[in-house]
């Protein structure tokens, strides 16, 4: 599965794409403080200074926008996730990188994750199921470092699934309040929230 | 401050009251499913079954509903925080009852909480005001526990505000998975979730 959503415009310029990227991010911000279903098109032409035309130029439709806010945030959580398996280290370790880059694309896109975690459900059909499937892969991932930790002894025997699901939400649920929070950055606070952790689920 | 949203009609009889609660519940069920700013009174009529009249007998306002609503959750989680006030027992029984309470709440109020995570912005003036004290109010009660947890040397030395929005977000993002995940109920998904968080940051 491509994660750029380069099977839905095949063969596009690269500055198509610097476009269409912009209209992407320039809409989150838009969707984040009016929310979805609320905000229609002719307000994210006015947003993206964009006639009618040129808009549909580079998005079919108000759900392609969707997901394509959608696929922004996973490609950068996959990407992310990919980097730590890259790296290697102990499954503690691992647990820590994963965290860290987490809560980097939280705080590089506030408005994205917002649009991600409140609009989901507006999605049909195959762009919810792809986000589906992107968001359980990612899933995967944090559980396959726990179940690895378990098995080496360094984690206790924990229930992988609902304690992959006890760190997500710790570190996803950063998104409402990164903002009023300002005083850490991303690493700053993925320290403690890890040390916390993997504290708790240490042998 | 009253908590059961009194302040805003005195003197109604209990069975006003309890019809009115009723269309507070119904109304979330559909904001859940529809999101706030698309629903219109129409639809929340029909949903309830009243006629505009009599739904205006209940209800000021769209926005008097979402504060009605939020109301709803935070009686209820300020509620549980006082019982487990009145409890008493070390930091650590603190916070994992606190965390039993907090889940039971989401589990039973899974629509409520959906609402009231996703569209408390749309709460202006005065309503929005009474929200975040109220929030507030809790977010200091947990960051009390953890102190206290602190000073008498059974936690370790973490931030406390942090801590506490760690806390909050491993609890308060069930409401995304606990319908999916319904194997467990509040009470068993909060007895882990209590001893990843409280190994985590003991001395």
């Amino acid at each position: 599965m491509p994660r750029n959503g380069a099977s839905e415009e095949p063969r596009r310029s690269e500055k198509w794409k610097a476009r269409r990227d912009t209209i992407v991010d320039t809409s989150a911000q838009v969707f984040a403080k009016r929310g979805y279903h609320a905000t229609g098109i002719v307000e994210l032409c006015a947003a993206n200074k964009l006639g009618k035309g040129a808009f549909y130029h580079y998005i079919g439709s108000k759900e392609e926008l969707l997901a394509a806010i959608h696929d922004r945030v996973m490609d950068e959580v996959l990407l992310g996730a990919d980097r730590v398996a890259a790296a290697g280290g102990t499954p503690s370790e691992q647990l820590a990188m994963l965290g860290d880059e987490l809560l980097d694309v939280i705080f590089r896109y506030p408005d994205h994750v917002w649009v991600f975690l409140h609009e989901f459900p507006a999605l049909t059909g195959e762009r919810a199921e792809r986000f589906r499937v992107r968001r359980r892969e990612y899933e995967r991932q944090v559980q396959a470092v726990l179940q690895a930790g378990i098995k080496s002894g360094e984690f206790r025997k924990v229930d992988p699934r609902l304690t992959a699901l006890a760190w997500l939400g710790m570190h996803n649920y950063t998104y409402l309040w990164l903002k009023v929070n300002g005083r850490l950055s991303a690493r700053e606070m993925a320290k403690p929230f890890a040390d916390i952790f993997i504290r708790g689920i240490a042998r």
